[in-house]
This record gives C-alpha cells, sequence and structure tokens, in this order.
C-alpha cells in the first residue's frame, strides 16, 4: 500500500463530483460512494433541495455549492419574468434552500452572496442564471484552493507514524492532507469511525484513504476510547461543520465524544477549519443543531434495526468546547481554539 | 405506555431463552430477537460452541450457561466410555469451550465448577451428564435470584423522572430494574445506544424496554455526549462482563465512552454488577479482551459497509476505571467500585 504513487483522492477536487451546466446539475451520490459511482441529474431547484435533504450530497462546502447550483436552476426557469419577479423568487427559493441544512454557514453565506450577485446582474439587465453559476463556480475553485492549503498545513502538523483517528468525513482537506503527507513521505495509519447512521467514516473516508494510498481500520463509533488507552492512536482529527467566535466545534454527532476521550488521554485534537469560524456566529447558542429524521436511525438499507414501539433520536451533530481543541489548522494559519477571531486578521496569502 | 400493567419482560428468565433435556439445547437466537423469535436446537457441543461465538446467544452469564450445557451435551456422547476417560474428554471440552468467549468471567468460573460436579459424579458411578445439568439447572436458578436482587436495588436507586441511557444489554437485572420500577409508579425513559456492530441495545435493550412498559428512544452510540450536553439524560447504567477487584468495569465496547462523557457531565454512572467481581481477577491487566473477526465490523447482513481494502478492528469490550464509576449494584448490596472487594464480606442473604 505506502509504496505506490501518492495519488489525489477523487473528493479532493469538488468539481469531480459536483458540476453545473445550464438546464441540469449533476452529482455524486454519496450514499453509494465508493461502492458504486452514480451521477444524479437534476434539472429543478426543487430536485437539488431534495438530494440536500436526503444526503446524496454532504459536508459543508459541498452542499452549499449544489445549493448555489441549484438557485441556478430557480434563476433559469423564471429568466423570462421581469426582473423585480425575478430577484422575489429567487430570494424565496433560497430561503426554501436555506431550510435543507441548517447547522454548517457555508449554505447562509453562499445563498446570501449568489443572492447579491443575481440581484446585481439583474440591475444591470443580466442573465441571473449566468451570474450565478459564474459565483458558484469561483466559490468551488476559492473552496479548493482552502481545502488544500488546510489540508497542507495538516499535513506538515501530523508526524510521520502518525496514528490518526477521524469521524465522519473531513472533506477535501483530509483527502489533501492524506495525499500531501504521502508525498512527504510520511507513513501514517487511519483509523476511520464509522459515523452511524450514514457510515460517511466507513465508506468516504476510508474510500479516500485507499486512494491516497493510506492504510485504513474501521472502527465503530464505541471504540476510539479503547484505543486511545491501548496507545493505538495518536492524533484526532475532524472537520467542522461550523466553529463559532469563541472556539467551540460543531461538527458530526459523535465527535464530542471523540474530543472528551482524546483529551483524557492527552491526545492531541486537531480540527480541519477551512476558511474559518463563522463571523456571525459568536456562541454556540447561535447555532441550530439540525434534528433529521428518527427513521434513519431506525431502519438501514429496508432493515428495521429496532422493535415497533422504540422511537429514536438523530441529533445530526454536536458541539465541542474550545478546551477539548487542540489546534484549528485553515487554509491562512494555525489558531488556538479561544483565538479563532484572529483568523480575520490575517491576509489571505 | 406507562399506562400498561408492568410486565417482566422475556429475558428477565433465562429459562425463556435457554433449555437443556437430554440429547438437546434449545437457545433463542438474540442475532434475530426480538423481529423473530427463533429457538435454535443443538444436538453436540461442538454446535453450541460455534453458537456461542456467533452470538446466537451473548451476554456473560447466559452465554455460561450455554456452555455448561454444550458439556452436558459433550459428557452425554461419551457415557459408555471408562470414566477416566469421560473425565479427560470433558477436561478437553471444556478447555474448547472457554475460548469461546475469553472476556466475561462467567464462562470460566461455570465450567470449572461444572467439570468439578461432573468428576465427583464419576467418582461415584454416577452419570456425569446429569450431574452437569442439574449443575447449570441450579446455576440458572441462582442466576436468575441473582438478577432479580441485583435489578431490584438498581431499581431503588434510580428515582422517578429518570432519563436513563444504557450501552448494549445489560442483560436480566437490566429487565428486573424495569419490571420493580414501574411496578413502584416511576415514571423513566430509557435511551438505548444502538451498539454497534450487533445492536443489543437498539433490539434487545429497547425489546426489554417495551416489553416491561418504559418508553425507549434509541440512539447510534456517538450521540450519548450531546443528549448529556443537553440534560437531556439523568444516569448512565450498563452492566459488566467482569468487574476487577480493584474496581475496573470490563464492559461491551463504547461504555468506556459513555463513562468519560457521564464524568464529564456529573451524571452518575451506575453499573449493574450481578455477583461482583471476579476473586481471581486483582486488576485489568489480567482479563484478555476479545478481539473478534472485523469482518463483524465491514458487513452487515451480506453488504459492505467500506470499500474492499479497508480493514476494521473489533475489540469487543473496554475497561473503564473505578473513578469514573458512580456504584456498583450487586445482589448482595451497593458498593462504590474502590470498595468493591467488600462483596465478599457481605453474608448472602
Amino acid at each position: 500500500m505506502a509504496d505506490s504513487a501518492p495519488a489525489l483522492p477523487l473528493m479532493a477536487d469538488r468539481f469531480n463530483t459536483l458540476r453545473y451546466e445550464p438546464g441540469r446539475v449533476r452529482i455524486l451520490d454519496r450514499r453509494l460512494y465508493p461502492f458504486e459511482r452514480v451521477f444524479r441529474e437534476y434539472r429543478t431547484w426543487e430536485e437539488v433541495a431534495r438530494a440536500i435533504v436526503e444526503m446524496v450530497i454532504q459536508g459543508g462546502p459541498p452542499l452549499a455549492y449544489a445549493a448555489g447550483y441549484a438557485l441556478a436552476l430557480a434563476a433559469e426557469a423564471v429568466a423570462d419574468r421581469p426582473a423585480a419577479e425575478q430577484a422575489a423568487h429567487l430570494e424565496a427559493v433560497a430561503d426554501q434552500l436555506r431550510r435543507t441544512r441548517p447547522t454548517a454557514d457555508d449554505l447562509h453565506r453562499l445563498l446570501a452572496e449568489a443572492l447579491e450577485a443575481a440581484r446585481r446582474a439583474l440591475d444591470e439587465g443580466g442573465s441571473a442564471a449566468e451570474a450565478v453559476a459564474r459565483y458558484v463556480d469561483g466559490q468551488v475553485e476559492r473552496g479548493n484552493r482552502v481545502a488544500r492549503d488546510c489540508g497542507r498545513r495538516a499535513a506538515e502538523l501530523l508526524p510521520d507514524g502518525a496514528r490518526i483517528l477521524t469521524h465522519c468525513f473531513p472533506g477535501a482537506a483530509l483527502a489533501y492532507a492524506l495525499y500531501f503527507g504521502r508525498r512527504e513521505g510520511k507513513e501514517w495509519r487511519l483509523f476511520a469511525s464509522e459515523t452511524r447512521p450514514y457510515l460517511q467514516g466507513a465508506r468516504l473516508t476510508a474510500a479516500a484513504a485507499l486512494e491516497a494510498g493510506v492504510p485504513v481500520a474501521v472502527i465503530t463509533d464505541g471504540m476510539g476510547a479503547y484505543l486511545m488507552a491501548r496507545g493505538e492512536i495518536t492524533h484526532l482529527v475532524t472537520a467542522a461543520d461550523r466553529i463559532t467566535l469563541d472556539g467551540h466545534v460543531i461538527n458530526k454527532v459523535g465527535t464530542f465524544q471523540h474530543a472528551l476521550a482524546a483529551h483524557y488521554h492527552r491526545i492531541p485534537f486537531f480540527v480541519l477549519g477551512y476558511d474559518g469560524p463563522d463571523p456571525a456566529a459568536p456562541s454556540p447558542e447561535a447555532v441550530p443543531i439540525e434534528e433529521r429524521d428518527p427513521t434513519e436511525v431506525l431502519v438501514w438499507h429496508g432493515r428495521r434495526l429496532a422493535p415497533e414501539g422504540a422511537t429514536a433520536r438523530y441529533p445530526a451533530f454536536d458541539v465541542t468546547p474550545p478546551h477539548l481543541v487542540s489546534a484549528i489548522v485553515t487554509d491562512r494559519g494555525v489558531f488556538p481554539p479561544h483565538l479563532i477571531v484572529r483568523y480575520f486578521q490575517e491576509a489571505e496569502e
């Protein structure tokens, strides 16, 4: 495994999994990947919104891009109406898209800016659809750069011989970190906690590791602390769906438990923070935690896991306080979590 | 739900799920329960041993009883041989049975005592099979009393309004605790963490709660800490596959993470300790932690969860240190974990 040449995992470049062209959006179905490489094609914004809710696409930035392209589809569909009517329609659509996944901040920022691009185009007599699509394309490019820079810094931090526990799929930044780590000749081992109920860890993280040439062992979500106690894990690394200005990390549910276990065992916890905290979220109270349909916990591939009469809960994210986080790694630098606001003082490179 | 009369869950009485009669052992298939109520019938000790490995039956005491009945089948099969030969054969069989599941102590103690019963019978010219079966029947009866007394004490400890997180299936003592709690009019809610990969929590604990009339919500193994942070959980309750003399609790993997989260949130963690610590295990170093086939993590009902090339780990148990445990509830009384050796000073009631 470690003898193969370093390769960039498919999901490092978001254009590999998500494409817009006039009239349609194509999205890699992440519920099936890596077992099947199926691209879904959507022709209306409503279809894309449903795909986001149903987790055809996941991860803060990718689902935001998909929502942006959905807005472009919505703009195309009303292009022959008066400008004011188009603008009003797009605002209503953006409102619906915002509700698909409430926790990650990328979606909110991107939709606000995409709407602004649409308004400007309409003011100048141009095409809202083209303006939105161009804006979102630019955001995907920017996001790819952010992921690469964040991943490169993470690869520098993680030493040769690291045995890294991850949770969920930490996205393109992890894919880049694995790629850069391999290129620097670092020998890592990954533990992917499977991340019930959608198994992003078992599927997406394991696939990215194998594509990069990094050996990976899948564990259930309850095994991390035991392996830490045995000295089998040296680092915990996850992404963040939202980081608040006071340094709280909101990420896939299960992250908090791993962080508690890492803190207890004095194992560093590095958060892949991409493009930093949400300037609009001073503290976790400002962040709604999505509660998804309990059926997703109770039923898997059509098979019930618990008897009729049992209910379930599915909070999709949890909140890790800053004192349990060792460092937040962003495209602009590495920050102690309590000082993450400094991200905004760093000039972009 | 809470209006229904209190009922004793099926699994409170081990005779409901496990029966021996000459020539065969019948075992409820716990991999299918509660979705299907299938009893498997075994006619050789090897078949029962395989059933234990494959988790047709699980839980420290129940699988020990099954192994004891397997020894009775083995004795039947060689009943026409000379006594010395029978005794040697039974020792070899017990050795194989001991290896089926190395972590729980019940199996080891029961097999040693069953062998002793066989030897005595053979010395007196009697039937080893009958002696073993009689001994194991007595152990099931004793175990049922232990579970009832332990469960009754737990029901006394847990206040009205408790919202109790459990992990795995804490066995007959939990079934009795739920029953006595309901009978005392206590309104509890149970959270059952599903317990991947075998889902004993989602299936067996949820079924026992519903049978007792206690509302139950299933969560994934990564959600406990988040619900504690929100104030939704007031108590953590699990069983123990082995308790060491210095107060360490060895239980289904995932327990340690819940214990860390409970400690962080100052939530009491009560361990259902049945008949106390293992007098032969001074500390956790004496306890082998079973590593099961990683395929059980990678494949579920014939479906791969992770891509080819990914490996997995499956340590079946973990170790919780005594300072994370609030109390150990046994048939003889409630003990601070550091003082669990006092169990042996308490007279049986």
